[in-house]
């Protein structure tokens, strides 16, 4: 039997939110019940709801960052029981028969992940085949147990909510390159995702510095941890900070300088892409020839990937710096995203404030 | 004491190379004194004589590419003996105390390698610092056994010429990025690096497919083993080949459209880069955080890396096409290099023809 939930909805790229019942799938034999206790705003939720990531197939209602508590479980579900504490991200879904699903790599499917919202479950294998996705703005959401994650008593629900998009999303490209103790990491960008991955590579020990444009962002990096911070518009502290770096994550979507960047790494150096800049930007190919450089780009993360994530925050007390907002201020949150007016991610508290 | 060696010059960007007699140093205790049989001509030759790369330092005599046989060694030589069979490619020195040189990757050292020629021996430990490099379109060099490598037995002389950048240029990516026995491979580009790869990615066991604009190379890429061919302007076998490629080497020097190469790529596939456009490559962000890929520049190799190399061929009976020419046919030889005229590489016959 269904159960009827409600959400926020977009149904045009510029009107507001507004809230609607809707209903959710009887849970099947594999699926987990969710209470949605709180729903991270990440910046792709803007751009989809502007319909300007391809065309939204509207009304949509956001939300790839949610942590909850386990409502109902189907008979064959394994994993969890109610009263989990439990994350969904950015996938639902995928084809699991591919040589990416089998290796734990399902945000690569080859036959394409089902997104959590603005999606259609399109999979024979899924008993709610045909049915569109809708994310986590929601006070629930019903999950195939293979796409639910468990998210560790020690971390705060509306903190962890942040890690099934933004901390993956950063966590993934350090784990999978491999940063290493003891290297010189930077990340450029000290927005939502740059701020995670400065936590993340000070708990794996690494030498960590904060590169961004002017001195707006300089005190924030200290009281991150950073250990140093280079305005890149200073040639000076550019040229002090030449080829003294072993692993950038670019976090920005924004056209930029790449060789500046590259000319930061050491040799074998790495400079790994998050954030994807809308135009192309310009490779001079000899920054990589000379020193033997790496530029690569990272998408999300796989599900064993995200718990060994949410493990390791867990172990280490990682955790995003957050603003609890209420589900009547969404609106205004985007606004404040879109002017990166907030320190460093907005959670919606959707048990208390979606009504 | 000092012998006379007979060398080609060049004394400005667009004159021809003329002979000359010139000394060489005497022989110093970690020296090798080499009679040179064979030179090839590498584009990069070609760069330096009309002064490309930066000012070129007149008079110069270019060639790093040089195969000879040792004719006497310093009293503190431990590797060579007069009479052995050997090479000498793009390094002649480095500063040999850097965490590069350390670790083998002398290419990459951090206060710079000396280049065979167009250079100034100029570390302390060198017993002629501050002279000037020529290269080996010459009778004879001279230089440190540690900038020395072996050529196989199994080579030809003439053959093995051109192992020593063109080769080397070509297999440390191989090696270095992981190409494996099974892996699809494509080179793009059919020249002088080309062909190389395609032989390198054969003995290895890859599946090899040859990427070229038009048709003209697709019988040549058959005829040296090549599987497949794909005619990059051809948007029918684009599409065909979309997402099948592992492991790209691209050997192509001029601008090109980087996002239709990288569209080939399987998820986490290898775009690995020798050839270096002069002008900015346009990168597609996107094209890369999705299937999370890579580009990555390669210089030459190591030293140990390129014995390595010499070696693999030896076993594996890899050699490069040549055509060997005559040293008064040198300028003729660049005009078709220039023009891509050359099946593969030109190998001047330095002990007959130099007079």
């Amino acid at each position: 039997m269904s159960r009827t939930c409600k959400g926020l909805f977009a149904d045009s790229p510029d009107d507001k939110f507004y809230v609607k019942d809707f209903e959710r799938r009887a849970v099947a034999p594999k699926d987990v019940d969710i209470d949605i206790k709180f729903a991270g705003i990440c910046s792709s939720d803007l751009h989809v709801k502007k319909s300007e990531w391809g065309p939204t197939d509207y009304e949509v209602c956001p939300g790839h960052e949610i942590a909850g508590i386990v409502r109902a479980v189907g008979s064959e579900v394994t994993k969890f029981k109610v009263g989990d504490r439990v994350g969904v991200g950015c996938m639902v879904d995928s084809c699991r028969t591919c040589e990416c699903c089998k290796n734990g790599d399902e945000q690569l499917c080859q036959n394409g992940m089902v997104q959590t919202y603005n999606d259609r479950l399109r999979y024979d294998h899924h008993p709610d085949k045909g049915a569109k996705t809708y994310g986590g703005y929601s006070t629930g959401i019903v999950v195939d147990e293979a796409f639910v994650v468990t998210i560790p008593d020690s971390i705060e629900l509306d903190k962890a909510a942040p890690l099934l998009c933004c901390g993956i999303t950063t966590f993934s490209p350090l784990y999978h390159y491999g940063l290493k103790k003891g290297q010189h990491f930077a990340v450029a960008g000290l927005g939502g995702l740059g701020h995670m991955s400065v936590k993340f590579a000070l708990a794996i020990g690494a030498k960590v510095t904060v590169l961004s444009r002017g001195t707006a962002k300089r005190d924030d990096a200290f009281k991150l941890g950073a250990h140093d911070y280079v305005d890149v518009k200073d040639p000076e502290a550019m040229k002090a900070a030449a080829a003294s770096i072993d692993f950038i994550l670019d976090t920005i979507s924004a056209k930029h300088d790449l060789t500046s960047y590259l000319s930061l790494l050491r040799y074998d150096g790495k400079l790994i892409m998050v954030g994807a800049s809308p135009e192309p930007l310009d490779l001079v190919v000899f920054t990589i020839i000379m020193g033997r450089k790496t530029i690569a780009g990272s998408p999300i993360g796989g599900i064993a990937e995200t718990q060994k994530m949410l493990d390791f925050c867990g172990e280490h007390g990682v955790a995003p710096e957050i603003e609890v907002i209420s589900a009547d201020y969404v609106d205004e949150a985007y606004e404040r995203v879109h002017s990166a007016d907030v320190r460093y991610r907005f959670v919606i508290d959707i048990a208390n404030t979606l009504k």
